[in-house]
């Protein structure tokens, strides 16, 4: 059986190629913004779940790349209005698509790739494909507008950090299990399992992303506690605030103040990285993602067996353990 | 018979009434955001066309409403982005969204509300229609990158023009049309008149607004030759440049060096406007607008004849004549 990285090795050129074709569709202005975010690399994650899950239900179809690589465009959509609004300068080691074409062109450039994206997938003919599509597009910037809307408020309720990570990271991962079964024609039980696998194994993607944020800068080529610093609740601060609150409620009236206020100094949040790892919060927030991912293993256990069920167990594997 | 304002009064509060509805389609936290910008008015053009293009093809679901709201709700998110990109103060008279919002929260909410508009579209269960509303997008943000790829550039084509306010304007209204009829059922012929029909209207509205660019100050509530100084080369531009070519090479140069270094002041803007007018070339400008509402108006002579077709002649004559 091919390694679950041959595989994808493999394919890679036929995604690569399909994303090519879904280019030229572009208003010629947007095609070498989409050109330079696409050339800088990615892991083409979305895609290959979608071939992935079209062929676990026996579809053999070369059409299947078409439908896969929408998935790929609305992502770069999505990571290029994300680097507007945050000015990031950086996207997977390149430099971010405004900080090229200008924030303008990027804006209407995502506008474009979204909507474009959205009529390859009307290509297919079925409606339940469209509606999948464009609900994966509300809710991924539904999650963001939570996200920002939670920032630096320490009274939010717990459960709605899995809301605001299901929109802004899980549902596009949930979606293209999706359409893979839905290309498929698998019933609507199997399309309930696959979008099962596909929101837990997001959601635990998400989780793992926040406890390697609080990772060593050494790890991670990047500032450790950079979302302290920005004030998102995630996990790892989650139970850092609760051993504080048990420990010294005077330490954590002061992280609060600085948490709310924003006006934590990189060096403090490198500090609170350090003890959050000592505490061992960055392997609880682990075993958080690990039970998702149990929940994505039961799902994917009643889908039929084959070497594409295989790789999705592995692809769990690997959110669980990676390590950057 | 109904004057057609109105027939729109009439038909304004369920149209209203379908937008709060399409409102409640969107995430909780855009929903201030769209009806902000709802409730700061808005003459309801495109419904009121998608409306009256059904009607005159014999459809009398009261569905219609729910499909026509979808094109104000994604005329309204290309407002919301363009006010972000422009840095504008108002839209129709009142504060823009993102100084209200911020511009992260506008650009998120304007993306939520181009998918959910396409997720009520597709609820219509049509996959033409959903093809049409897709390319809708596509296009108007290709029309604007077009517009500002040839800002200041004065060897741009002179087609360029009707390309770049096809899809900045025409095209949602065309759209507007088309997708009336094709909820009616009209056949293919019938589609591509309706299309005529809305995508020469769409022209002939930017051709006058042109026009009305350099009309004076006290006219249209605004400093008269704004596009003279953002660089845009519309008719009355193009046309004064022409009498300046003639008239006076030496005093071209002198624009073409200004406008082309985007340094005209207010002042010299109020001037050049000033001349226009003089020289006529404004009125010539409608000569032109006039030319695509005949061809409007050829097409809609092929459509079934009823109170919905002296509607849509009413409303050719009404963008030829307006005033601001």
């Amino acid at each position: 059986m091919l390694k679950l990285k041959t595989c994808l090795a493999l394919e890679l050129p036929s995604i690569n190629a399909a994303l090519r074709q879904a280019t030229l569709r572009l208003p010629t202005a947007v095609r070498p913004v989409a050109e330079h975010i696409f050339n800088a690399g990615g892991k083409r994650l979305r895609p290959f779940l979608v071939l992935l899950m079209a062929r676990l239900f026996g579809y053999t179809g070369k059409d299947i790349y078409s439908l896969a690589v929408t998935l790929e465009m609305l992502h770069a959509a999505t990571l290029i209005h994300d680097d507007v609004l945050d000015n990031a300068d950086t996207r997977r080691g390149k430099p971010a698509v405004h900080t090229i074409f200008g924030a303008t062109m990027s804006i209407l450039a995502g506008d474009a790739m979204l909507s474009t994206a959205n009529e390859l997938v009307a290509d297919h003919n079925d409606l339940a494909l469209v509606r999948c599509f464009s609900q994966a597009i509300s809710r991924t910037a539904a999650g963001e507008i939570m996200e920002i809307a939670a920032m630096r408020n320490l009274t939010q309720p717990a459960a709605l950090y899995r809301e605001i990570i299901l929109g802004k990271t899980a549902w596009l991962i949930r979606s293209a299990c999706v359409m893979g079964a839905l290309k498929a024609g698998a019933s609507p039980a199997q399309v309930a399992d696959a979008a099962t696998y596909g929101e837990e194994l997001g959601i635990a993607f998400q989780i793992v992303d926040d406890a390697l944020d609080v990772a060593p800068a050494s790890v991670i080529g990047k500032p450790s506690g950079g979302d302290v610093r920005e004030g998102k609740l995630t996990p790892p601060v989650r139970m850092y605030r609760e051993h504080l609150a048990a420990a010294s409620p005077a330490a954590l009236a002061d992280f609060d103040k600085h948490f709310s206020a924003g006006d934590l100094s990189a060096a403090d949040a490198e500090n609170v990285g350090a003890q959050i790892r000592l505490l061992g919060f960055d392997q609880r927030t682990r075993e958080l993602a690990g039970e998702c991912l149990d929940k994505a293993r039961a799902a994917l256990e009643k889908l039929p067996d084959g070497a594409e069920k295989r790789h999705l167990y592995t692809m769990a594997d690997y959110v669980q353990q990676r390590e950057k």
